[in-house]
C-alpha cells in the first residue's frame, strides 16, 4: 500500500520550493504541459483505453463512459484550457492593506500560496490536470486521488504533469497521484492534517458529507445548491422567460442551474404562462403547487408534464429538466422561501430599485443576481479566467474557487528595533 | 439536556435578522451592554462569587482561579473594551473587486457576516463579553461555550449581553450560551453544520486538536505556535538584546512569546553573550544547543540556568522563561528550522535587506517580522483594534482575527437581463 506520510513529507518539501518559483517558471512549466498533452497523447490515450474497457466490461452507464472518455480533440481543448491559465494574473507575491504604525513598523499582507491542496475527485480524468495547473500557476503543491475507475489515466497525465515540472526546474512532487483504489487511503489523505492544508472534495453530496465527517483538515464543499429565481411583482416580463429558460435549460446537469421559480401573486398568471409556453415545448417538467398549478390549468396548459409539487420538490436540486414552481405573496415570503432552502445562486426580476436592493441585502447566498441568470454564477463568467470549484461555505470563499481563492496570506512586519511597550 | 438543535435554530434565526441591522442600532447594543456591566455589576460578581466558591473547594491552582476571578474593576475594563469595539469600522457591507463585464454584467463582492459561530473557551468569563461584542459589531450570531468552572458567571454574563441586545431591538438568541456543563453537548455543537457556520476553539492544543477531529464545522484554530528569532551576521548587537527581552520577558505565557533564537556562528559568540548576561539576571532558562553552550561556558555564563537543550527543547512552546538557543551555519539553516518549527511569529535581525527579503519570502508563517518583536503579532498591535484569536491556519484567516476576518463575501452580479451564452 502507498505511503501516504512519505507522500504528503514530499508534497511539503514540494511546495516549499514551488512557493518560491517565478511566475515565468510556473509558466514555462504550464507550456510544457500544454505540449506534452499533445505530443504524448499516445500515452494517455492507451491509459485511457485500458480504464475504458475495464468500465465497459462492468456495465459503466454511457454517461459516465462519456465523462471517462480522452479523445485527441479533447485532450487538445484540455491544453488549451492549460495555456489559458498560463496566461492569467500570478497572485502570489501581491501585498495589500500596507500601512506604516504610529511606532514606525511598516505593515502589509502578501498573498502565499495555501501550501498543500488535497483534491478528491470522481470519474473525470481531464479534472488531474485542470486541478494540476490551477494548484501550480498559485504555488501549490496537490495530491490527487481521482476516482478509481480512471486510475489508469489519472497516473498517465500526472506523469506528464511531473515531467513538466522537472523541465522547468521545479520540484515533480509538487503533483503526485494516488494511484492505488484502496479505499482507506481517502481515509489516510483526510487525516494527513500535518502536511495537507486544505481538502477540496469534487463530486456529490455524499462525498461531501464524507469528507466533512473524517477530516481533520479544513475542507472547501461547494458545486452543490438549490437555485431560485423570484419574479417580481415589478418584473419586466421580457426578461423572465429569457432568464428562466437559460438558467434551467442551457445545461440542467450543473450546479447553478435552475431548480425553482417563486412568482409574486400579482404577475403570477402572465408569467407561469409564458414560463410554461416556453419551458413545456423544451421537455421540462414543471412541479408546480397548489395555487401555481391551479393558474396552469386555467391557462390550459396543464398536459402530463405539469404536475403537483410534492414538499421535497422544494429545497431539491433536480440536475435535470425539472422545474418546481411557486406562488408568493411578495418579496418576504420569496426571501423566507430562499433562507430555508437557497445557499448558491439566486436572482430577482424586477424594475424596483428598492426591491432588488432588499433582495441582494437579505439573500445570503454565494451569489446573489438582479435580472440575470443564475448560470453566471462560475469563475469563467465572473472573470476570474478558470475555477477549481464553487463554495457555498462561508469560510475563506464563496462561489467561484480560482487563482487568487487558492492563496493565503502572511503578515510582514518590518521595522528598526521596535519592542512591545 | 439542553436542545441544541433548537439553540442552532434559533441563532441562524438571530442571525438573519442581525445581518441586516445598521451600524447605528449594532452600536447601540454595544453601549447598552457597557454600561449595564457596570450597573450590574453585583449580579455578575454574585454569579461569579459562586463559581470561585466551588473551584476554592475543588482545590483549584491559584493562577486558574486568578483567570476565573471577575472584580469590579475587571468588569470596568471589560465595559472599556465593549467600547472601543462600538468605535471600530464596521466591516459589513464593505463592497470589493467591482467591476463592468463586457456583457454589461455589473458585479462586486460584498462583505456579509459569517452567520452563527460557535466558540469553545476555557475558564475565563471575560471570553464571553470578548466574544459577544466582536460577533454583535460584526454582524453574527454566536453560541458560546464556556469552562464548566465559570458556567455562572457565563450565564449571568450573557444575560447582560442578551437583555443589552433587546434594548437595541435586535434578537436576544444571537448570544445564547450552553450553560449545562454535560460534555457531550460541546461534541453536538461540534456536529451542527445545519446552523453553526464556523467553531473557534479557544484554549489548549488539546481542545484544538478534540475540535478538529469532532467537527463537521470548519474550525478555526491558532493561539499555539513556536516563535523564533533569528539573529543574522549582519544584525545591529543594540537591537538583539531589546528585541529578544521583550519578545521572551514581557509575557511569556502568550503564543506570540519567544521559544526559540536560532544565531548565525559568526555572531554567535557575541550575540549569545549578551543575550544571557540580559536575560539569566531576569530568571530565564537557557536551553542551548552543543556549540552555543560551548560558547557561554567560555564566556563564563554557564551556570544552574543554562543546560544542554534536549531535542525536544526545539519546536516546543514553552510559555514560560525558558529559551532554546541553537547556531547555525546561516540563513538557509535558520529557514530550515523555521520551516519545520515554525507557523505562528518568526522575526529575523539583521541590516541586510536582501537577507530580510529572502526570510520574508521563505518563512510561511502567520506573521513575520524584521527587526522587531514577535509580541507584535496582535490585532490591537496590528491595527485591527481587537482580536477573537490569532490563527496559525491557512485557510480564510492568518494572524489575528478581528471584525473583518469574521465575515465573509457574497457575489452581487446585476444585469438587464444578460443570459449565458
Amino acid at each position: 500500500m502507498l505511503d501516504l506520510n512519505a507522500m504528503g513529507q514530499r508534497a511539503r518539501r514540494a511546495a516549499r520550493a514551488l512557493s518560491l518559483a517565478s511566475t515565468a517558471q510556473k509558466n514555462a512549466a504550464l507550456e510544457a504541459l500544454a505540449s506534452a498533452l499533445t505530443e504524448r497523447a499516445s500515452d494517455v490515450l492507451a491509459a485511457n483505453a485500458i480504464d475504458m474497457e475495464r468500465a465497459r466490461a462492468a456495465g459503466t452507464t454511457a454517461s459516465l463512459l462519456d465523462r471517462m472518455l480522452l479523445t485527441e480533440a479533447r485532450l487538445a481543448a484540455i491544453a488549451a484550457d492549460v495555456r489559458k491559465v498560463a496566461q492569467l494574473d500570478d497572485p502570489v507575491g501581491e501585498q495589500f492593506d500596507a500601512s506604516v504604525l504610529p511606532n514606525g513598523l511598516r505593515v502589509h499582507r502578501r498573498r502565499v500560496p495555501l501550501g498543500v491542496v488535497g483534491v478528491i475527485y470522481e470519474a473525470r480524468p481531464n479534472v488531474t490536470v485542470d486541478i494540476a495547473a490551477l494548484c501550480l500557476k498559485s504555488g501549490n503543491a496537490a495530491i490527487l486521488r481521482g476516482g478509481k475507475e480512471i486510475m489508469h489515466s489519472c497516473a498517465a497525465l500526472t506523469e506528464i504533469i511531473r515531467d513538466a515540472l522537472l523541465a522547468a526546474d521545479l520540484p515533480a512532487d509538487a503533483m503526485q497521484v494516488i494511484d492505488d483504489p484502496d479505499r482507506p487511503l481517502v481515509e489516510q489523505l483526510l487525516r494527513l492534517d500535518a502536511y495537507v492544508d486544505v481538502i477540496i472534495p469534487r463530486g456529490g453530496a455524499a462525498l461531501h458529507t464524507f469528507c466533512r465527517e473524517k477530516a481533520t483538515i479544513p475542507v472547501i464543499t461547494g458545486g452543490i445548491g438549490v437555485c431560485h429565481v423570484y419574479v417580481d411583482s415589478a418584473a419586466d416580463m421580457a426578461k423572465v422567460v429569457p432568464i428562466v429558460r437559460n438558467a434551467k435549460v442551457q445545461r440542467p446537469s450543473v450546479c447553478n442551474a435552475l431548480d425553482t421559480v417563486l412568482v409574486h401573486r400579482s404577475v403570477a398568471h402572465e408569467a407561469l404562462a409564458a414560463i410554461a409556453r416556453d419551458l413545456l415545448p423544451l421537455h421540462v417538467e414543471l412541479r408546480a403547487d397548489e395555487e401555481s398549478l391551479a393558474i396552469l390549468q386555467t391557462a390550459g396548459l396543464a398536459g402530463e408534464h405539469v404536475v403537483p409539487a410534492q414538499a421535497s420538490d422544494f429545497g431539491t436540486e433536480f440536475m435535470a429538466l425539472i422545474l418546481s414552481t411557486r406562488v408568493v405573496d411578495g418579496l418576504e415570503e420569496a426571501l423566507d422561501h430562499i433562507a430555508r432552502f437557497g445557499d448558491h445562486s439566486d436572482a430577482i426580476i424586477t424594475e424596483d430599485r428598492a426591491a432588488a436592493d432588499q433582495f441582494v441585502a437579505a439573500v445570503d447566498s454565494a451569489a446573489v443576481f438582479v435580472n440575470a441568470s443564475t448560470r453566471f454564477n462560475d469563475g469563467g463568467q465572473l472573470g476570474l479566467g478558470a475555477e477549481i470549484a464553487v463554495s457555498t461555505q462561508k469560510l475563506h470563499v464563496r462561489g467561484p474557487m480560482a487563482l487568487r481563492e487558492l492563496t493565503t496570506y502572511k503578515w510582514v512586519v518590518e521595522g528598526d528595533g521596535q519592542i512591545r511597550p
